[in-house]
């Protein structure tokens, strides 16, 4: 495959630039007889639209998923789910800045070397916008993993510069336009961006997502771990530098018997793993994080080259977010919600004849 | 696929159990009329192997890899190469303690929930045992990229436990045991492992790779772009738990100012991005990190269950490493070495014919 | 993959219901560079398209593909090229007959069986109208191998019930309703179908294909062999019950000493293997044929069951091909493209490299 | 992937040439549980096996397949099955007359012109001998089917040359070398090959192939329809070049009434479509059918050109098969089977929760 499409048994394709007509994508594999709505669809996709607060984007997106094919009376049918999202705002604008200018840090160069060509309207297919498809595609496979699996996913904002947050109410993380389950420090966040958009420039950003439900068994040995499947989720969202699983970087410095995460008829002592065990669900909690960088648009001028190799700036003026990562929880809770419900359905095709004599035992609480 | 293979233009599936009588691989795909010799697999697999020092595991391999098709006269065919390495010291013995046991941290558990059924003789499939069959084809893949593309590849320790280590000499890193960049602290690891080792504990490690020479185009937008492969090839090796790119988690608290690599007719100014752009290489060098937990196969007792779900305990007293991550630097430049030849061959298979009007401009030094 | 995916470097993924509001698909791993219009897929489609004679159905359809991405300014950039042709024929109309009965011989009883759900408007996913899309995704890939490898891909009528037609004319099988290549036979093949038509009744077809200018060297051994992946690629059409590369089932009564095509300087001395030889192209002529059952929506009663499982009655009579092969010549074309192109990208990914020390001889003429 | 691997789910990738060491193969993704033995394998490997009778080529192999892996006291355990076969008849030998020269009609030339390079022993890479893995493989395949699916799969001689064959006695045709069900004719088929023999010359063959308790809904539209499916796995076979489901090429000259298959409360009243409907299994027999061309390797000389393009003849001296159709059965049997077991994982991966409310009617009896 060229690389547009995630999954073995539940797989996404999307399709569509930043500012061509639509994106979209097409969903194969999905399970049939689940019920879905393109409204159940809009409320995930309004979660990551851009324009919904002053700290993100002001580009202004109906982001109305439209269901093309593969549900029929309401229901899913087992044949190819289509989604499109019309581009509604992909006015004709004025892109002579962009057009032989590479945007440092951004795909413009690495995409014009690989394929000779771009387009350069808004990034093209690199711009985060794709990340519309996921989300919506994103919201089946949640429908899906709760219906038949039992499975919930949800992220939050870890942390945002120096501001590392905790998680004190995980729903409190769809209250507010940070995604922050510490909702005492809505003020301090909102302090930081309203600074940070001042001097013109941008931060970064920590998203910790986790999933419960999650049975033992899921992950293929040895090169498709669910560990190293999530890791490979996380790290295809624009933006991302770092993925951790369970207690990520920190074990480096830790011991084996403060690590080993201890079993009782009970259920696990601790979950130190993130819930994966060899690259296979264990049936704790799954847990994941991942990092985003600054975005390089920002207003301070940069200095690059154009398509010719001279030297020139850059200055990006247009509608940005200071922080990118404050969109990314729900495209997080997407490629998860993709990769865990693909699993589901790859176990299940070798294994569904499994007789286990040992009942799983407890995950820990969290 | 059912998990056992890497790659999709240059394959690699992998079979074997730690104490069956023999591990291997077959891959597919690789370019004809490249010499490779048993001798030069076998130059990579000592690397790798247990009992080379006094720091790492006991067990006594051979470990040497037996070219059974796709080379001939010397040369590769295009057809499948076929490797097999016996597990020579496959001794009977007695298992009865892992038998009926799970060890903690360990894949036992998850492998039985998952298939009913499982092969505990050193960890069956899930031992670290099958490792050495990724560096024989890594081994394969690094000559490829070192002929036909000029791709080179080395990794390093960079820390363990608290030591953090530095890369003052590359080359060194494959002098020492340790594959430690940082010569002048070997004698301080040696110190740390050997009162670890009085501790009956294991510690983390993180590994640091590198590869140099990669032109700018390789990845595929949008799910299969190299970070995201290059993380989940990392993190499919035992005992990883978390992956970066670049900078990493440090992005967090970066500000767009700081991160962004800004361009110059001379070159890149710096490398905070490691070498990748929206998912495609930018003629940087790659660089990524990798934490790998301590193993939990310790002296110090454990709780546990067994296959009845009674409480019990576990406590290791074969050949282990204190510290995995001390073997796992051949291992991350094997799986970095199929990752890019993969997408070498990728990228080529689409985009041959593109004519670039713009030179790649010279990477930073790093 | 679930299904609905071909190719693996150059892919196609369609979408869509006879009877739903558009049907399209998504085309990943396309060169970029390449100059394609809306016009151009026009072109391929209105040869496929049903109303445009009295010999086919009725159904009245624009059947207008329109580019939502992947082309900028006129060109491929490499990224997914999404097709969507809107079902304007699509009006609402008494299903009643259709809902609880299963059409003998369609795809009704066996989708309903894996599904436990159906689209029953007009066959719903299992309808032909889905090859649409393959006749537009097949127009990019048929100009992609003119452009950039010298390839040209023809069908034609070879069969209609026991009329068999020669090929004195490729080019005029362009010419007419029938794809005949014999033009003399024309009025004997209307007067066939209008006796058909006036018996309520259908019939078969065989349709010839070739492609010209395949260099040697495309398909992989050992399954993905060229001639195994053109009777997929024809097989997966509606309707088709068999395929041949080459002199198909009549080699059962060759013998070696005249089958074999003997090589000399000047080129081979036959082309009974169709141009492929161990499932590689050989540089000849690509030879295949396919055969397509007559249609079972006759307006003759056919005994069937309902879902309920009681006996009843189907007799067809809204508007339908008395010979569904008669509009197959252009799906057969842009299948065959889209294995050739497809196999023409892999074998640059593996063999880019390689240089030959003997030229091609030349292919015999046809 | 480059080729050489078969299947999604219950995967099969071979490796191996005609005259290197070994030949083998990995199965991924087979159920656990599953109690195989070598004992097994030998069966349908010694019905392929060269040698059992005058009528096959003479060349001596024990074709004995050793389970390296994925095996653990008797059973499946979910992990890599990989399989081996020794080449014990690898002399050293004479290679001069075919190093230099191309062999008409087989893949000498094409592989060289693929790869530039060639193992010439035997036809390396393109021999028939691979299908010795084939076999073994299919055999697991086809415990597993028979054990969890209740399927059976039996093959059968239906012409040779001139001699068409009826199917009297299905069980009959693993009794003697010519895997014919008409058993009284068996005198004729060997006087046929015993006077084709003195001439120096090869012929063509038919095999059918058959496959009961297929329940209804395996195949996945629209691609990988499991027709399709069966059409590439059957070309895939060395020598193949024309394949047929159900009625297959007779349906040309059918009419819609006499080959639409009417349903039943009882049953199907006939089985045309050999069992697949829109792609998917209909509960009915499935009912497959492929042409072998005759082998060029016979003693009456042909032109050929060498290496360096000058003419020269070829006259094929050793062990060989008058008829390659022959041996085709259990290769029929095995490619059937794997694609049929690929295919039940991959429906119950989607549909496994499906509740339908219709029982399966009877197939009829063929």
């Amino acid at each position: 495959m060229a690389g547009n499409t995630w999954g073995e048994r539940f797989t996404v394709t999307t399709f569509g630039e930043s500012h061509g007509p639509a994106i979209g994508c097409i969903i194969d594999g999905c399970p049939p007889g689940i019920e879905i709505s393109e409204a159940e669809l809009q409320a995930d996709l309004d979660r990551r639209k851009p324009g919904t607060s002053r700290y993100v984007t002001q580009r202004r997106e109906d982001d109305a998923a439209r269901i093309v094919s593969g549900v029929f009376e309401g229901k899913t049918t087992g044949t190819p789910i289509s989604l499109i999202i019309e581009n509604t705002d992909q006015r004709s604008r004025d892109y002579s800045k962009i057009k032989d200018v590479f945007r440092p840090n951004h795909a413009d160069y690495a995409y014009l070397q690989k394929y000779g060509i771009r387009d350069y309207r808004g990034g093209g297919r690199s711009s985060a916008r794709e990340t519309a498809t996921r989300v919506a595609a994103g919201a089946v496979a949640r429908k899906v993993l709760a219906e038949r699996f039992g499975v919930r996913i949800q992220g939050y904002l870890a942390q945002m510069g120096p501001l590392t947050l905790g998680c004190d109410d995980l729903d409190a993380a769809n209250q507010n336009p940070f995604f922050c389950a510490e909702p005492a420090r809505l003020e301090e966040l909102e302090n930081y961006i309203n600074a940070l958009r001042k001097d013109g420039d941008s931060i970064g950003a920590r998203i910790n997502v986790i999933a419960t439900g999650v049975p033992p068994g899921w992950g293929e040995p040895v090169f498709d771990r669910l560990d190293a499947e999530i890791a490979k989720a996380l790290m295809s969202i624009n933006a991302v530098k770092g993925v951790e699983i369970g207690d990520g970087f920190a074990v480096v410095n830790q011991r084996g018997s403060e690590h080993r995460d201890e079993m009782a008829p009970e259920g696990f002592s601790s979950n130190h793993s993130g819930g994966i065990q060899g690259g296979i669900s264990s049936g704790q909690t799954i847990r994941a994080s991942m990092a985003l960088k600054p975005t390089s648009s920002i207003i301070i001028p940069g200095d690059t080259i154009d398509t010719q190799g001279n030297a020139t700036q850059m200055r990006t003026t247009g509608r940005h977010d200071p922080c990118v990562g404050l969109r990314a929880t729900p495209i997080a809770e997407a490629m998860l919600a993709l990769t865990l419900l693909d699993h589901a359905l790859r176990h299940r095709a070798q294994n569904a004849d499994v007789q286990n004599t040992l009942s799983p035992i407890a995950a820990e609480r969290d």
